[in-house]
């Protein structure tokens, strides 16, 4: 049988989601061992994004094989890895899934969120979940800017450490920029996205913002694929994996 | 002159506002160590509102006197304070006050909030700030006990370590109760809150809502002006200072 896990967690402890050899603070690694001690031998689950050291997720998917099907219920499974893992980390649901479903490849689509805590906002509740930019920030300026980043193009200028062997083409199918009196957020959709790329579509956005780039500069920095032309990487504690999209 | 201080904290690791001999714990401690350092000689500050331990702020205010007026500005005394404060404690801002001026002794209201999870809502970034219940809860059960409860009342009953000598006579202005999809919240406004007695109300009303109580009962155990009658005194992470009121 393959199980589906909705996982959600506050990354603020973690090193993110992926197993390490060296270190036993992984989101997956603590997963992994709470349903090997209830399976009664090792346990190998697939997330479907790799979110890093700090990132938190409203939603990650992830599935796990499992063939003794008698040994417990879905209900039952939920139960013990909440009672077992660390209250940062929840599962939200436990399904059962189809045998060829994979939470990674099967994927179709992400939805990533991005926090900015405006300047002159102090607000406790929010300091690890989001990145508190000290300047004005001219929204139009960072809306006419993403929509230049929406769409079809080789991101490799936006992706820490890409190789040149695996194709850095995405599809960005919305940029969206909100304000609220307290914060700015940035919510992305889009088929997949590349190592870091998010934080420093955000940290580019946010120097458009800042008035230290034209939002037409995109184009250039898309074309130049160079990481040196786009912009910081944004701090990871303002990011949110929001959704992951299946067809199915 | 007199300053006027807006602050707001996340009380989970501290012991509650009131300074004490024994800890350095304390959200008063932290302000007053900040502002003897600032001002060059112990400084004494006085909150509207002791909140317990683990109890947090949206708003709390508190008043200090300082007479050399020219030593610093209300914005540069703001920028100190958060700078040397930890970051669970923000001042939201420092204005001048009239020379009578006393955040506790001038304060005519307060609004307090307590957040409740629902059963099977799992929010791991509200965790720290809301108490989970992991039963179904009759809300108009829970607002018609409310409603007894409204109004001028002798509380003794409903706070804990009550003395028999100060007044423990209160009016309740309003209780809100609202639901969302993922919580239930109780707000509270009232002309003065006895020790605890927030968490009292709520620990209260929850019994209604689990149907341990009835509405009516609430009447009973205003009378009867003994601790032991009310219900258990929810935990205090669920509960806020939202506001203090003043009529000037």
């Amino acid at each position: 049988m393959n199980y589906r896990l909705r996982i959600q967690y506050d990354g603020t402890r973690y090193k993110g989601w992926q197993r390490q050899q060296n270190s036993d603070m992984t989101i997956q690694g603590k997963i992994e061992a709470v349903l090997s001690k209830l399976f009664g031998k090792e346990t190998i689950i697939d997330g479907a994004g790799r979110t890093d050291a700090g990132v938190h997720a409203l939603e990650q998917i992830a599935n796990v094989h499992f063939s003794e099907e008698d040994k417990c219920t879905t209900d039952e499974m939920k139960e013990y890895l909440n009672e077992y893992l660390p209250e940062d980390i929840r599962i939200l649901a436990v399904n059962k899934a189809g045998e060829r479903f994979h939470s990674r490849l099967n994927a179709i689509g992400k939805e990533y969120c991005y926090h900015v805590m405006k300047a002159d906002c102090d607000c406790v509740f929010n300091r690890k979940y989001s990145y508190k930019v000290d300047t004005e920030l001219d929204i139009d300026a960072m809306r006419k800017a993403a929509s230049y980043l929406e769409g079809t193009h080789d991101f490799y200028s936006f992706c820490s450490k890409a190789s040149k062997k695996k194709s850095t083409v995405r599809t960005i199918q919305m940029i969206q920029i909100e304000e609220t009196q307290t914060e700015i957020t940035f919510t992305y959709k889009g088929n997949g996205f590349l190592y870091n790329m998010v934080r420093i579509l955000t940290g580019t956005l946010l120097e458009v913002g800042q008035g230290k780039r034209k939002p037409e500069d995109m184009t250039l920095i898309l074309q130049k694929l160079d990481r040196r032309a786009a912009g910081e990487t944004a701090p990871a504690k303002g990011l949110f994996l929001q959704k992951v999209f299946y067809d199915c």
